[in-house]
Order: C-alpha cells, then structure tokens, then sequence
C-alpha cells in the first residue's frame, strides 16, 4: 500500500479548500495513491490518528467544487509549533514517523502559512536524518500574501477582491453625506502590507479608492496622518483612510499596541486590534469632525461567496502542483507561483526550497509605496489586479451559498 | 410643464437606488411627467435647487440595472429634519413650496426610513393646509426592517442576506481550532433585531447558525448570557454569539451605553457601537477563554453584491408603485408591502398612510423569540427566508463590481 495523507493549518482563507481539493485531484488521478487520509486539525490529527480517508468524503465533482468554494480549512486546523528537528525533538518525530510507517504513509502534504512551511522543513529534515523516504511538500495559503520565494499566495487574491469591493461600497457609503466625516478602514496584515493596498484596487478602474492608504512597510507618524485628513478635508467632504493593523511608528511601536495587553500567540506574534479605534479616537481630538472606524475583521479571510476566480484555479492548481512535486521525487519543498508576466497575466507553478522560505516575511516592496508614505502606486495595484480577476458562482440553496462540510 | 422630484434620505441600504430607479422608470413609462428632478442630498437639496434631469442621467436599461445595483444613495442623503408643519415652520414650508411652483413640480418622492417618512408627512400636512394639489409620497427603505404598516423594508432583504451568508462564513472560520473560543457578532439594530435574527438564517437549509441570538426586544441579562455560554462550552469548542448593537438590560440601559461618551444624533437617537467588546471583556473576565467580537458595520448596508434578488425587485416595484399613488391623486401616503402569503412567498404593493407610520417602530414579535430569550425560533426565520432568495449578478469590471455614479 502506498498511502498520502494532507492537512491543513494556521488561519482561515476562502482558498484553502481549494488547495484541499487539487490535492485529492491529483493523488487520484496519479493512480499512485491507495489511501489519501485527510488529518483532522492539522498535524495535531497525526498524533491522535483522527484521520478520514478524502477519496471517499469528496467522491465527485461536484463534491469538489463545492469544497473548492467553502471558506476556512475543511479539515480543521492547528497552531502547533514542532520542536526543531534535532535530539531535543527526538521523541516527537520518532512518534510522527512510526504513526507514518503504521499507516504506511508515503508523501505528505501541508497546506499553510508561514508557520506551517516552518512544520514542513522540519519533518522534512527528520526524514534526511532517519533516512526516512517519505516525501513532505508544503503548499502555501495565506490571505497576507507575505510568503517569500512564491510570486503571491493562494488566498490573498480572493481575499483582494472582497476587500477591494468591500472598500469601494464602503466609500459609497459614506459619501452620501455633505458633512465633514473621516472613515478608518482597519485591515489585516502584521507585517506586510499588501492586503491594505488592495483597498486602492478600483482606482485604476473607475478611480474609486480611499483616500489614504497606510502599510506598516514604513514608519507611520500620527502627526503626518493628522496633517494629510486635515488638508484633504479642506477639498473633501468625506475622507476615507484604509490602514494595515500592523502599522507602527518610527520605534517600531504599534499604533494599536497602546491599547493591547501585550498578550502574544503560540508563536510569539504579539495580537493587535484596535489601530483603527485608536486613529479614530485621534481624529476625534485632534480635527473633531464626524469619525468612524470598520475593523473588516475574520471576513476578509472567510469571504468565499466572492472568491476570485483566478485565486480558486490557481489554489487547486498549486495544490495538485504539490502532487507532482511528491511523486516525482522532491522533498523540503514548497509547490510555489512564478509569474511569468502581468502584462498578459501569465502565471506558473514553481517549485521552492522550503529551507530558504519558512519564516522570512515578504513586504510589499518600498518602489509600490508613494514617497510622501500614504499611499500605494498605481504599479502596486498593476500587479495585484490580474490576481482579482473572475467571478466564482457557488450553489445558493434557500438564498444562501453551500458550503461542503467534512465530519471530524 | 408637470415635473416631479424624487429625493434620498437616511442611511444607505444597498437597494434604495433600485427604488429610485423604480421611480424614474414609471415616471418615464408614464407618460405625464415633463422633467424629473432628482434632489442632491435629499430635502436639501431643494433648498438650494441643487438638482439633476433625472430622465438625462439615467437614460437607458442599462443604466438603470447598474444603478440598481449601486448600494447607497446615488442622489447623496441628508438627515435634515423638518420644523411641524404649523405657524412655527411656516417660513421653511413656505420657501419649499415656493421653488415647487417656480420649477413646476406636482409630485415630490421621498426614499427613506421612519425619519424620512415624517418628512413626507409634514410636507403633505403643509399641502392640505394651503390647499396646495403638490403630491407627496414615501418610499420606504431601511435595513432595519422597523416601519410600521409595510410588512418588510426595502434593503432589509439584501442585508439579511448578507447577514445570514457572512455569519455562516464566520462560523466556518471559527470551528477550525479545537480550543475554546467564544465569537461574538454585533449587528446593526437599535431597537429593532430584524437584521440579528437573520445571523440564524442559515439554520433553516444546513442547521447552520449561531448558538445564542439576542434581540433588543427582550431584556438582556449578562448572568444569563455568560451562563449560557458556560453551558454551551461543556459540549462545543466554539460558541458563536449574534447579538444586536441595541441589546439593554431589564432597566433599559444599553450593554453598549457604558462605553459611550452619551452622543445623540439630530434625531436625539443615542449613538451605540461598542455591545460586542463590551461583551468580549466580560467574558475574558469571567469565562477566560479566547474571545473576539466581530462588529460588522456599515457593510451589512452597503454590499450590493451579494443583494436579494427578491428585494432588488421589489424595492424597483414599490419605487414604481410609489408614483402609481401620486399619478392617482393620492398623497400624503406611503408605497408599501403587503404579504399575501408566505408558502409560497407572494407579496403586492400596497398603500400605507403616512400619519401612522412616521416614528412608529415595528419590533420583532415577542413569538419569534425563544421563551430563553437567547434565540429565534423557526417560525421567524420562516418570515424572513422569502426575501433572501434569488442572487442578483452585478457587472463586473477589472474584477470588482460596477457601480453607477450620479456626479453631484
């Protein structure tokens, strides 16, 4: 018997099913695999041998499609953060490799972000060290788009296309009005900016787009943002501002961290909210006029009822990618994008080395932001719009989407 | 020359630019209207003569499908509230009806909620009392679902809809972790739960819903809320809570209120926001678990993409219906919707007087709330499940929705 198993870990996207389903695509269209198991929770079904066997959960095509189309990891996921790959770690891969051996499962497959590539080297090393010839492949998903060594991530074109919609109704929104009001749009991305210059996406085509846009790529200064909403009101009646929560001033403090209680995640990420409550509770000081605040929150991730068309193909291309990578041998890698130009967009699967990706950011570049700090270029937005294109049609059952649900 | 005008009012919602359109196509289909003039930022507007031609701007089907799907006010809004309509206010009655005659107009619309239709009233009272033959007729619109004499609002449709399919999407991204963590949604509604209820849509087709619903029809208690809770963790790992910004405890004050520096807009409505982190605290406090709030915001107003179809249409045909009324002589009146029956869904325009429906506000029944006062029952969602149905397919460009700009 020759066995595969996949999981899926770290945050929710509206991609990550789909990366799920090329991977159960192609391990039984290689008619190489007896058994895919499906590990419930990410590696942390491993250990408890909660599996579920994908050819029989996700039997057709159309079971495919509709798990391509269901938000957050169909799977379940996990935060856990293996020990590093060396004596220390011992047991805990000697335990992860006899389960492998007792199910005879032979390539592995692991749909994350940064944190699960990181999972993925190190299993990998372990096998290098035991001589082990199982095949772990990582397949990348992040909204945040700040994976290195692959163009852009499953996700983070969805996720561009319900934001970029989502900010130019909400400018809709609040123009209505002829009152002086500001509009602070909160969005994710600790470190990397790109799912806030996604907010600017409609400029180019109808020349709808916040006013201000603010990555926490550069140091943000509380007194330049005051003076930019200051002056445009002087023109403008409503003043829409999209800011990354990651944004922190030239010390490297946080915007929002002022009113955070320092609590960390099993990663060491300090969690951040609130930087759109505390702009807004500035603006109120220090200009006085109508203000608000929108923290887009856990939709931006989960929004797969305008998932991009693009991002969906591309997901399950990548994660059936990932397939051919295992059984043609590699290991250590990550099933990566390389675009081969955006000007006809034309992309590609590529394969990288897992060892030079886990845990290295990758920004938007400082060329993609405007010199005066509080905006994105119109290239930045050139080479984010081929990834938005193409509209997904999921099944409305009652006038609601469906969505596939695996039983743990 | 017999003109008429038509004006927006309020919030946005992402269907009362498809009742303005309903009003323009019957006015052209008419026959008797010379010019139609649309009034920028609703009664205002008339103040200042700040019109368009609206028969010019929105010349053909195509325009008007796309305006039908543009969310908020195309005209721009205002929340002007008129003086009574006696000896007090007689100078501002005075001055409106004065640009009335000098452009002709005989009919007057106005799309709005409670506040607006009190607008209309007063204007028709006005009329009546110096014999004036000008028309005055509302169209109702309001996510909040809360006029009086209609059975449902125009745009409560398409956000229930987008109520119903984002809390399903959040519901998929919150059961992927396996650690206890309690979700808590806060949805627009001040003192109605209409758009609350409707986070429990999807219970109805996959049993897929929130574990606990709290309206502001009931008194809401903290203890019960934070027991309930308890006993929903014992069995679950992840407790997703819906509840309406508005919710008050049995003395009536806001769960919100203790947050709020006691603002009041110009209607000396309170301003409310801040029910779901003042919830996540309390339950940090005394549950300890992981907690996030989620306010979803103005975009369950404004995301016309994701409209009902039902409501689009029928927020057209009331639009319509609403110049049948005045072409017939009649005033002082409100187009409204009157449901013949709920299986199967039929429902017919019908006409409302404005003297009882201005300020009245129409509450969730106390039978659609469970006796627990932490949900809703079958029948509610019943109600609300015929105006969900049906998806509307907005033009998209670029790879983001089209949306139709009136310059002003």
């Amino acid at each position: 018997m020759i066995n595969a198993i996949v999981g899926q870990s770290g945050g929710p996207t509206a991609a990550i099913n789909a990366s799920l389903s090329g991977v159960i695509r192609a391990c039984r269209e290689s008619g190489k695999i007896d058994t895919l198991f499906g590990s419930f929770y990410g590696i942390q079904g491993i250990f408890d041998e909660h599996f579920c066997s994908l050819f029989d959960v996700v039997p057709d095509e159309n079971a495919h499609r509709s798990l391509e189309l269901t938000p957050a990891s169909a799977l379940g996921s996990c935060r856990k953060k293996l020990p590093k790959p060396d004596d220390e770690g011992a047991e805990t891969y000697t335990k992860l490799f006899e389960i492998f051996d007792k199910h005879e499962i032979k390539y592995f497959f692991y749909i994350g972000g940064n944190d699960s590539m990181d999972t993925v080297h190190k299993l990998s090393v372990w096998a290098k060290r035991i001589n082990s010839d199982i095949r772990f492949i990582g397949v990348p998903k992040t909204i945040d788009n700040d994976l290195s060594l692959t163009d852009h991530t499953p996700g983070f074109g969805s996720a561009a296309k319900y934001l970029a919609t989502s900010c130019a109704e909400m400018i809709r929104d609040t123009e209505v009005y002829t009152t002086d009001a500001v509009t602070i749009i909160e969005i994710m991305g600790r470190d990397a900016g790109w799912l806030t210059a996604c907010s600017a996406l409609a400029r180019l085509t109808d020349g709808t787009a916040p006013d201000f846009v603010y990555l926490p790529e550069v140091a943000f200064s509380v007194d330049a943002f005051i003076s930019d909403v200051k002056e445009a009101l002087k023109t403008k009646h409503n003043i829409v501002v999209a800011v990354s929560e990651g944004v922190r001033d030239e010390n490297g403090v946080y915007v929002g961290e002022s009113s955070q209680s320092g609590k960390t995640d099993a990663f060491g990420h300090k969690y951040l909210s609130g930087t759109g409550k505390t702009l807004e509770e500035i603006v109120r000081e220090r200009i006085g006029c109508k203000v608000r605040s929108v923290e887009i929150n856990i939709l931006q991730r989960c929004a797969s009822h305008l998932s991009s068309k693009t991002d969906i193909d591309e997901s399950v291309a990548v994660g059936k990618y990932a397939v051919e990578l295992a059984l043609s041998g590699k290991t250590g890698s990550m099933a990566a994008f390389e675009r081969v130009s955006t000007k006809p967009y034309v992309c590609k699967c590529a394969e990288a080395d897992l060892d030079k990706v886990a845990n290295a950011v990758r920004s938007v570049p400082l060329e993609f932001i405007t010199p005066e700090k509080n905006n994105v270029t119109d290239e930045c937005l050139e080479w984010i719009m081929p990834l938005v294109q193409g509209e997904v049609s999921p099944e409305f059952k009652n006038g609601l989407p469906v969505h596939f649900i695996i039983k743990r």
